[in-house]
């Protein structure tokens, strides 16, 4: 039996990161306070699924000095918005499979 | 400023859980071993994240002797298929904030 939620990807479907590479779909880049503030979690938290979005090649995360403050700037690789892209079809499929019936 | 991955319920959205609540939201109630091969799961992947959804209030677990044998019924409840309507308006709403611009 096929199922739509087996076509999730765990590293992109989770909560935060999925909200994270949401907002770098619609923004070349976003720096860490933005993304904090815009998925309302801890610098703690953020760090750790940034890492994981790291580890899996789908973000890209650069450490830099703006004058004497220091910013971290994080954007999508072009695997990073691939895997974005499938789990938007991954999730456009189960809703209109659940959908689907309804309207019949 | 707003995001709509806020709106999503952890409880809901982990992907096994959401697995489980589309396949109750299609029937009235399927038993543990349909799920299992369904979501392609371990016994104690499944039990875990039942036991994670019964202990919100989103599925009733029935423990049955069919003749001699053992089955295991798993239902959704009200409130839980408020839930996963919940997530799936959350969901129509995060993928039209990303497929709308691009529209444009």
């Amino acid at each position: 039996m096929s199922n739509a939620a087996l076509q999730l990807d765990d590293v992109v479907h989770q909560r935060v990161r999925l909200g994270i590479l949401a907002v770098l779909a619609e923004s070349r880049r976003a720096d860490f306070v933005y993304l904090r503030e815009a998925l309302e979690v801890t610098d703690g938290n953020l760090s750790r699924h940034l890492q994981v979005l790291e580890a899996a090649g789908y973000v890209r995360i650069e450490k830099i000095f703006e004058g004497r403050r220091p910013r971290t700037w994080v954007a999508a690789t072009t695997t990073g918005r691939e895997a974005f892209e499938s789990e938007l079809e991954a999730l456009r499929n189960l809703i209109a499979r659940i959908d689907g019936p309804r309207a019949e």
